[in-house]
């Protein structure tokens, strides 16, 4: 865009919106091209709505004049979703963060996009409820994030995603038409689907502007188990018949050997010798009758080939267990420089097969790979580490990854649980979905946003992506990567 | 459809598919023209099929012929959408009726559509699972139908409709696309979701020929509570305290006193004078823990003005208490010959001023209206009963009818929870969708089906029905209406 059309397009947008709601100066701006991803693209302006209105009118403003508008939550997503790779407008919802509306009797909250994971659980907690999508970055992390990824979190394997948890959302397509969709019930059918369709579509159909989410009731109490396996199959072996058996826990994280070994070489953790697959697993329910529950996992998870089962039973004792957990993310970070993090799903059963595969790849490729997830729900954070200093070792890692992929895919899997497509993998989408379908879903783009206005150069595919810049530095500070 | 064109059509069908799948005779036709809404058209062939593979064939001839296909499971929907009223081929999937497999691991079972709900539950209670979605006809209809319509019935308040319990689906759309949607696996976000989109769009956008089923434990035990109400008011202020509490019941199914007076007076049910309004509640769980879950129902039931609340403790007992419920039906039919049955959805709180609205509207058209349903939803089943043979009743309750909806659109509800739309609601969807919403359904139609032969005439609208026949006589014994 040259420097006059970009002036054009701030001084129309300031008249658009009250003040204060317009940014310009790429400084001003810089910040707001990148995500948790660490790919950056500069936009023409960052755009703060503070309503509904706000919204429509930049929607149909950028979209009567074709102009690239990429919505935003907080940033926190992992695969460039949010990166305006055309340029153009980034439209920041983080202002509206307000909670519109609370029903414990309807079990169901109104609230807006911007506001995070953790203020609508504070906000419900008090009343004996929560919302089950719980990313690890549920601190900083938006609903309408959540909802554009479908994103969610160990709780899901109980509990379920945004999908299972949305009754209703308000939103703007592309072309600026004003619609809700869904319903303020937890039954409806009347007509297609279109809450679901919104949900994981990364703001490519519509910008999301109030959502109603369906509210679960929080369990009394919560367990906290720690279970070690000699081999991964023992482990896998442990999650299938835990998943088997009529208690579901709230929790079954899962970390494989290479995840292990980290830990031990850098932290203090009490892990026996020769740990093949550590599981951390959480029952929660009513009081009366968690003993009993706790107990009938424990029997599950303890298989031929179970080292140690551990169950805490205080706040200190809980704290220790998870411990292990929280000292991988440090020590993948003093082990290697950069990763790439991948969120593969596979059946439960294929686990073992999964696991197998990565480590032959690992060999293959020469590189080391960090295997650890939410494996109630068969899904797997790929860790592959590199140093991205070295050009020849991303290829390489790059190269690694399709075969991951074309693994995941063999194993009757899915690319991505809970991050989404974003850019990083959609160039490997229609292996997955098919010609046919990805058709289907550029035919309900075009219907959309038949202007193409909405984060173009992202989901479905077929879009001009020539402004793309993916490899631009970040800032100091910028590149935080939570690890899942 | 001239007789030659009709000779045509049968020859070219018989000559795609092996002998004994193809009938042209309209006697033999004839019973696949209805569903349980009672409304008739004569098709000019009925397709069995037997495979995927056969689905393709038939959906690609019809599509190149421009030949109406309308798919069908069992016939128990209740809104005349699998009425043929474009005439054409109906596709039976009652012969698609495998089970392709379950894995307890992966919770998850491949079925084919034509299995009925029962002999899914059956295939999967020996394995200690069972696939949430139980209409009230589950022992005819079809696992397909179920998805056609997100069909659900008590169990839903706990557990969930279709489309929070189906991993992913494999159709032919109306262009003859053979797609696969969704995933093998609890989470997934690569694309649109079109698993949702095809349920609940009944039949209109492709026809579905198997699902991925997402499997629920059976609970150990399970309770039945009957609790009696003076008011409607108190009922369903109970209502409101059970599902603002912790334990949420497997079923909240509630009378209103109309409901109550016919079994009154048509049975020999032991129900107290004065009754306002009654709640059947079943609690399911653990063994160990239920006697408090119960006692938590029931003191959240224990509201003013309850007048009576009985736990069942033995299996005779517990078919005491659903004698009341069951006496429903066949007092209903003493009553009245005919009857409009609603299936609309209030959020919880607005029950009362839905119940106190139904009252007025009762007594303003001189009609009786007897309400009852699955109200830990807000899905509330409105008969408005009537006289067939008398014209002038009919209008008045049609009139009615659109006065109950603009009731339950004023309090945020919706006008299906679990029927569908088929032919009975397609005028009032604008009311509640709004026309842009409408459009976009539209336009995703004439991407899945661009020379609308699936199913013509019903979802979403702005299509010719100028075929349609809904007055036919129904032949004896085909009018079975099964309340819900």
């Amino acid at each position: 865009m040259s420097l006059n059309n970009k002036i054009v397009l701030s001084a129309e947008l300031k008249r658009l919106l009250p003040e204060g709601q317009v940014m310009s100066d790429p400084a001003d701006c810089w910040v707001y091209g990148y995500d948790n991803s660490r790919k950056h693209h500069l936009p023409e302006a960052v755009v703060f709505a503070h309503t509904h209105e706000d919204v429509l009118s930049v929607v149909r403003w950028c979209n009567s004049r074709q102009v690239a508008l990429t919505a935003r939550g907080r940033g926190t997503g992992t695969t460039g979703a949010t990166v305006p790779v055309a340029g153009g407008v980034v439209l920041s919802l983080e202002r509206m963060n307000r909670v519109l509306e609370i029903s414990a009797d309807n079990r169901f909250a109104r609230v807006e996009p911007g506001l995070t994971n953790q203020a609508l659980q504070d906000a419900l907690a008090p009343l004996g409820f929560f919302w089950p999508p719980d990313p690890t970055s549920a601190a900083f992390c938006s609903v309408g994030g959540n909802l554009a990824y479908n994103s969610a979190g160990p709780r899901a394997v109980k509990y379920g995603t945004p999908r299972e948890n949305t009754l209703g959302l308000r939103a703007v397509t592309g072309d600026g038409r004003d619609i809700r969709v869904g319903v303020f019930t937890t039954k409806g059918v009347v007509g297609y689907d279109l809450t679901r369709l919104l949900i994981g579509s990364e703001g490519t159909l519509a910008v999301i502007t109030e959502a109603t989410l369906k509210l679960t009731p929080l369990a009394q109490e919560k367990r906290t188990l720690r279970a070690v396996y000699a081999t991964v199959d023992a482990a896998a072996q442990a999650i299938s018949r835990i998943m088997a058996q009529p208690v579901t826990p709230c929790a079954l994280e899962f970390m494989d050997y290479n995840a292990i070994e980290m830990i031990r070489q850098y932290s203090t953790s009490d892990l026996p010798q020769n740990a093949g697959a550590l599981l951390m697993i959480e029952v929660d329910g009513a009081s009366a009758g968690l003993n009993e529950a706790v107990e009938q996992v424990v029997q599950a998870a303890r298989v031929e080939g179970c080292q140690d089962v551990r169950v805490a039973r205080t706040r200190e004792e809980v704290d220790a267990l998870w411990q292990t957990r929280k000292a991988l993310s440090p020590a993948l970070r003093k082990v290697a420089p950069g990763k790439i993090n991948e969120d593969v799903v596979v059946p439960v059963t294929e686990l073992p097969a999964l696991i197998v595969g990565l480590n032959q790849l690992s060999k293959r490729f020469g590189l080391r790979i960090v295997n650890f997830g939410h494996s109630g729900n068969g899904n797997i954070h790929v860790n592959i580490l590199l140093d991205p200093q070295q050009p020849e070792q991303v290829t390489r890692a790059h190269e690694c990854l399709a075969e991951v992929f074309a693994l995941v895919l063999a194993l009757r899997g899915t690319l991505s649980g809970e991050h989404g497509i974003g850019l990083e993998k959609r160039n490997y989408i229609e292996q997955e979905l098919g010609a046919d379908v990805l058709d289907l879903m550029s035919a309900i783009k075009r219907q959309f946003d038949p202007n193409n206005i909405l984060n173009p150069g992202k989901l479905p595919r077929g879009y001009a992506n020539s402004e793309a810049s993916t490899g631009a530095p970040v800032p100091p500070g910028m590149g935080i990567h939570t690890s899942k």
